[in-house]
Parts: structure tokens; sequence; C-alpha cells
């Protein structure tokens, strides 16, 4: 009898745990539906995306247009009655195209215009161009194999493309970003006086792509310059035929003092651990070229939104939450190493940051930086989110704004959407808000409020 | 001793059908990933497109492009060599739009031009086009509620919108699309002159979608067009403020009798089972707005390609695969119906036909129409199409055309890429090359040619 009881007991215990924990996830499925509902039916993401671009515009760090969105996010969130609202000072590096840039390839006696834009960071030419012979490399390694005498005083032709049997986009750009970010380096070191750089996609089109690259303070800096992926297999083309074809460009490119600039945050305390903050940030800096649609001007609107669907819901969040919008992600990163660094000084603890920065695309998946029992506990959470596009949670996760907090033992997580589109746009001129789809990026802001309210509900 | 040697018997059967079962799911993962490689590195799917949109156009059942069209396919599948390549001959309706639709709205004195278009299978009005006041309904149940002698005269104007909460735009279409194909009958019936539609679409924009209509012989036919959403609000608010605004129209549209056409069929006939045919189908007919590239060009390519992916990676089917692109999908739907008579008669075993009319956008479930045990043994399969795109096996699936092969037991899969974009485009002259993505186009591919090649090899 006593062991009948026992049992008895046991399976009790089970079975009221179990509908304990179904009634949970139904509570909790109705409350992320509420913010289905607003979002579909009221959202303002979609209208904040069409200020950020239309009325505001591209905003590289330190631009008068940069000002402005700070200060109109700041007002916003203001408005929206977060419970505070403050800005952040960040100094960031300033630098600025000038007036556009022109290139030519001379084939003989053929001379024809092709698209470039300046990498950013890039030093100008001199008012009247340079004008050289190209050598094609296949990337970094194959340029390093080269003897200096041939490489000495011509163009490096970084011509390295993405790889087509990358499954995910970003891969493919983490497989060629070296040539931009090291290339004038390389090809100075050896010699070279400029590099063109095969913009950056997959796609096929008339699109120059700029970006970030650096220089050595130790080695000459030479110009560079992105060239549209057209152009870049026409140029190739002709090199196989003429390799004395010569690479001409222009460009007036300049760096000017650090200026001061701000992260813009807002925050809803929580009201059962206020302690415990969980972040949501995207940049707000684009580059200066279409309007940092995608990138990442909706990641920066989903998060503002996401904080006013609390609000708007009625939903007090027990643990803090938090959205930044970080200055400067493009070139310096200097809004994410300042946040951290001001948390650490503060002792914050941040116990999750989710970032947005990979275009306003129909949503994937969560990647997460932790494995073992804390991604089986986020992992629990996949169903809830599945109708809005999550269909898994995997391990490895971050962002670049977001990195910085990593020596806090805060949790990372990325937000994926699909990623096949997100380089048919970066950083170019292509990226502006008729490239975004408002549903696509509605089902991103819920499924990116659901898993901040789980993790304000349940902590990790 | 004997049960322990039993017992071990057990375990060695069971282990070595699991090392046979794993064994079996790595072969099949090396021959999907063969596709893959091919896909992405030489795939003709994309300029298969680029010729159909751009050297043919759209092409509306009984159109000399549809007839082109045809010649085309049938030639290109010849060409690549399949075991057989054939024409099956379709009676297809011909109506033709003729010379371009104009509108107005009256508003006192302020006359306002509007974009709309006529629906598919309507009459024209006269030359004068015609004038009336405006009833705005939500639906037919809402018309049917209407006093007849408030109908009579006027024009019905149709302004259902798509449901913001559904999930799928497919669900947000299925709840609409009622307006528009009974929507003349309905309002003519009340002694309605004409009907207007709200554009059957998310998205706001100034393209009028056109789509099949019908008549009741024994009902008045009445003239009927599609409004531009934009333009639908525009028409709402006026109306509100007021009543008496009118609407004009003019369209010259025209029924032919029935001309000849075809549906194109590309086989490989199977090495060890050739009399179980599985089919992949999409629709070589288009509305006549764009170019019919999402509907459903980029179905018609896939089809043909996977066949091409086969033939050119050296993999003999076990089970006989056949290509059908099918005529007339859109005002008809003579294609299909034709196909399954003539399967019927020949005696035809079809185990599995899949479907793709969905647009060519990034896989994430195929729609099964059978559950239990099939939809089990589709289910194991998932795993090996996940790296490509497809998230799950769903119960509840087929396609327009491959429906009328329910009644042979045939099981009947749809393919689902991600939903959002479809209806941005859907009978409209928005529906262009560029607006399809060439790498969410080869992973659809990939993932079709991976569950026809697991359905030839191991059945259902």
């Amino acid at each position: 009898v006593k062991k009948i009881s026992i049992r008895f007991f046991v399976a009790l215990i089970i079975g009221m745990s179990v509908i304990m924990s179904v009634n949970a996830q139904n509570q909790d499925s109705v409350q992320i539906r509420k913010f289905f509902e607003e979002e579909f039916n009221r959202g303002k993401s979609y209208p904040y995306l069409d200020y950020l671009c239309h009325d505001i515009g591209h905003r590289l760090s330190g631009s008068k247009q940069a000002e402005k969105a700070v200060q109109w996010t700041y007002q916003t969130m203001k408005n929206e009655g977060f419970d505070s609202v403050w800005l952040q000072e960040v100094k960031v590096p300033r630098w600025e195209r000038g007036k556009k840039e022109t290139a030519f390839i001379f084939d003989g006696d053929r001379k024809m215009p092709v698209k470039i834009c300046a990498l950013g960071g890039s030093i100008a030419t001199s008012q009247n161009g340079i004008k050289a012979k190209v050598i094609e490399v296949n990337g970094i390694e194959e340029l390093k194999k080269l003897d200096p005498e041939k490489v000495k005083g011509n163009i490096i032709f970084y011509n390295k493309q993405f790889d087509k049997q990358a499954m995910s986009a970003g891969h493919a750009y983490g497989g060629t970003v070296e040539q931009r970010s090291r290339g004038a380096i390389e090809a100075s070191r050896l010699g070279a006086i400029g590099i063109v750089l095969r913009s950056l996609t997959h796609s096929l089109d008339t699109f120059p792509h700029t970006g970030a690259m650096n220089y050595n303070d130790s080695i000459t800096k030479i110009p560079a310059c992105a060239i549209s992926t057209v152009h870049a297999e026409m140029l190739s083309t002709i090199l196989k035929r003429n390799p004395d074809a010569k690479f001409y460009f222009q460009q007036n490119c300049k760096k000017f003092d650090d200026a001061i600039s701000y992260n813009v945050i807002g925050e809803i305390k929580g009201s059962e651990k206020p302690d415990e903050i969980i972040i949501v940030g995207g940049h707000l800096d684009s580059w200066d070229l279409g309007q940092g649609a995608h990138d990442d001007g909706t990641g920066s609107v989903q998060c503002m939104e996401v904080l006013r669907l609390f609000k708007t819901c009625g939903i007090r969040p027990k643990r803090t939450i938090r959205t930044v919008l970080f200055m400067n992600e493009e070139n310096g990163l200097r809004g994410g190493l300042k946040y951290a660094e001001l948390s650490a000084l503060n002792n914050e603890k941040h116990i999750a940051a989710i970032e947005t920065d990979a275009g306003g695309f129909m949503p994937r998946f969560f990647g997460v930086s932790v494995d073992g029992k804390i991604l089986d506990k986020i992992s629990t959470w996949q169903p809830l989110l599945e109708p809005y596009g999550i269909q898994k949670i995997t391990n490895g996760g971050g962002g670049a704004d977001i990195g910085p907090l990593k020596k806090q033992g805060t949790v990372l997580i990325g937000f994926h959407p699909d990623s096949q589109r997100y380089f048919d746009y970066h950083h170019t001129d292509a990226d502006t808000f008729d490239k975004v789809n408002k549903r696509e990026l509605q089902f991103g802001v819920v499924t990116i409020a659901g898993l901040l309210y789980l993790l304000s509900e349940y902590g990790l």
C-alpha cells in the first residue's frame, strides 16, 4: 500500500507539472499572439522605417543625418512613454566620400566607363586619379604568392567571388570580406598603388558595394575602391585577352577628426528582477549609399517597436528590457564598445542580448552563443515562435554590436532572417525602403518581441 | 546460453539495420548534394526563366506567346535528351483584354483617373463605358443583405481586404477570392450593372490585379474590373464623405472560340519500376500582365530543371519521373483535367504528383495530401532536405493542376516557398523577372529534385 501511494504521489506530481507547463505555454502563446495582433493591425515598424529612410536617409557616423536619426529615435521613444530614454555619448570616426568617383577601363584604344565607389575609410586619389596596369588575384592568399616586381606600380584587382555553394549568404561574405578589410595593406606591402575590389555579393548587377577597409600606419596608404560585379566580370574578361589593359580611377574621399555622436537607449523596468537586463540592439548608423534600409534601418525600427509592443499590449516584463540603437557599427564599432564599457563600469548585469542586423526578411532562426542546458531551455520556446517563422534555435550566434558584452558573461543571440537577398542590397544605392516587405519586417518584430518576452519571464 | 545468443542475434540485426539505414541516408544526402552542386554552379533554371520572361513574355492560354512557350519548352527538353518528350493536345478558352482600360472617380466636380484592369473572362463595357453610383460592400455576404432597390443600376465595389492576421498570404487570398470569382454573378442577380474589385493583395500599391471570374448563363453578364489597392482606399474614403460619388470604367475585352494548345511533357524512364510514375508540374500559361515570372514561370522552369539535374548528374531514377507543364491553369484548368483524363484512359499509375505554383521564393515546406504511415515515411526525409530550406513536411497539400489526379489515388504534394511576397506580384504588371532572386529559385529546384529522387528511390 505504501509503495502504491508513493507511486501515485509521484505520478500526480508529474501529471501536475505537465499540466502546469502546458498552461504556461498556452499563456505565453496568448501573450505573443497579442504582439502579433498589435503589430499586424496597428504596427509602427513600417512607418518608422519609412521615416528613417525617406525623411532622414542614409546616416554615416558623424554625418548630419546620423545626428538627425539620433534625435528622431530619441524623441520617438520618449513620445512612446518608455520608463527611461537616454543618449550615451560616443566618439565616432568621420569620413566623407566627397564628389562621386569615376573609373574607366582602357583596353587598347577603347575607354569604357565602369561603376565604382570608394571603400569606406579609403584615402582619395589625386585630382587626376591613378592609372596603371591591373593584376587580378583570387584573394589575398594568391596575392601573397606573387613576385613583388610584378605588383610594383600596378593596381591589384581582388576578384575572389562569393562561394556559390555557401548555404547562407553570410558565410559567402565571410569568405571574401578579408579582401576588403586587409586588401589595401597587403597590396601596398608589395608595392601596388591602388586596389579595386569585386563587390561582395552573389548578385550580378551594376551596383558597387562599399564597406569598411583598414590601413596599417607603417605601410603606405593606397586608395581602394569597389567595382560592381558586372564590371568586375568585364574587367576580368578583358585582362584574359589583353593583360596590358589599364584601369583608371579617381576619388575624393576624406577623413576628418572624430565627431561626437550617441547610442540611443530606451528601457522598460522589470517588475520582479529589475537588475537583470535583457537588451535588443540594431545599429542606427549606415553607409552613405542608398538609405540604409536593410542595413540596419530594419533592425533599428524592430528594436524600437518591440518595446512599444510591450507598452501598448500592457505587458509589464519581469526583468528589465532595453532597446539599444548602436552608433558606428559600420566603421568603428565605437557604440558597441562604449556600451559594454559603461555597462561594466556601472556593474550592470546583462543576462542576454539579442542583435538584429541581418535585414528585414522573413525570420528563420535564432542563433545562441551557448549550448548545454541554457540552449535546451531556449529551444523549448521554439514552438511558441514557430507560427511567426522561427524554425529552430541553434548553437552559435551573436552580432558585432553586442559582441563586447561577451566577456561579462552575457548570452548573445543573433536574429537570423532568411539570408539570400541581404547582399543584393548591402552597402549600395539599392538598399532602399522599397526593398523591404512590410509583412516580413513585421514577422521579425513579433519573433524578437516573443523571445524577449520569454527571456524576461523565465530568465536564463 | 541459448537466451543470450538470441538476444545477441537480435541486437546484431537491430544494429545492422540502424547502420544500413544511416548509410542509406548518407547515400541519399550525397545524391541530393550532387543536384545542389550542379544547380548552383551550372544551373539552367535562371537562364530558362530569363528566356521565358524576356524572349517570350506573358502567355495567356490561346495567345501567340503561349504557343511560343509550348514550342520552346518542348524543344528545350528535347535538346536536353530526356527519354521522351511529347505534347498533349488541350482545347483552351481564348480571351483577350484588347485596348487598355480607363477609369475615373467622379467626386462632385473632381474627376480622378484610377488604375484598373478587366478581370479575366469579363465582358467589355460599351465604347462609352459605364458610369454609375458606387455601393461598397465588404464581400459577398454583405452584398446579399442589401436591398436590391439600392443595388439596381449601380456599380458594386467589393472592398473586402486581405486578412492582415493570416499567417500565410495564400490563406488571405482564399478568404477574399470569392469576390472575384462569383462577384459579378451575385451583383448582377441584384441588378448591378458592373463590379469593381479591390485588388487581391496585402500590398498597398498602384498595380491592379487581374484573375479569373465567372458568369452564370442564366444571369445577365456585367463587366468586372479590379482596382489597385491605393485607389480602392481612395474610392472608399471618398464614398464615406460623398455617397453620391460616381465610378466610370471602360474596357474592351473579348472572348473568342476555344483554341488548340498543349501540355508539354518530358520523361525519364524508371530503371526498376517504370510503371510507377511520379510527376512534377507547374503551369506554362500566365495572365496577360507582366511576364508571368513568379506565376508560374518559376514553377515551369523548376520542373524542366529537375529532370535535367537527374540526367546531368547521371542519376537514373528507379521509378519513372515526368515533368508536366500544364496549359491553362489560370482560366480553365483544361490542361490539368486533360492530363488526368488521359492518364486514367491509359491506365497509368501515378504514385505521387508534386506541384510548384507558389512562386520562386525560398523553400519552407512540402504539404502532402495524406497522413498516417505515408506522411510519416515522407517526414523521415525532411532532414535530407533541411539544408536547402525545407523545415517540415505537413499534412494537407496539392495544387490546382494535379488536383484532378486525386481520384486515381495519387498522393498530391504542394511545394511551399515562403508566401509573403507572392501576392505583391500575382497577376499584375509587377510580376517580372527582376522580382525573382536567382538563389531562392535554385534552392527550390534542389528541394523539389531531392524529394523527387527520394520518391523514385523508395516509392510510397
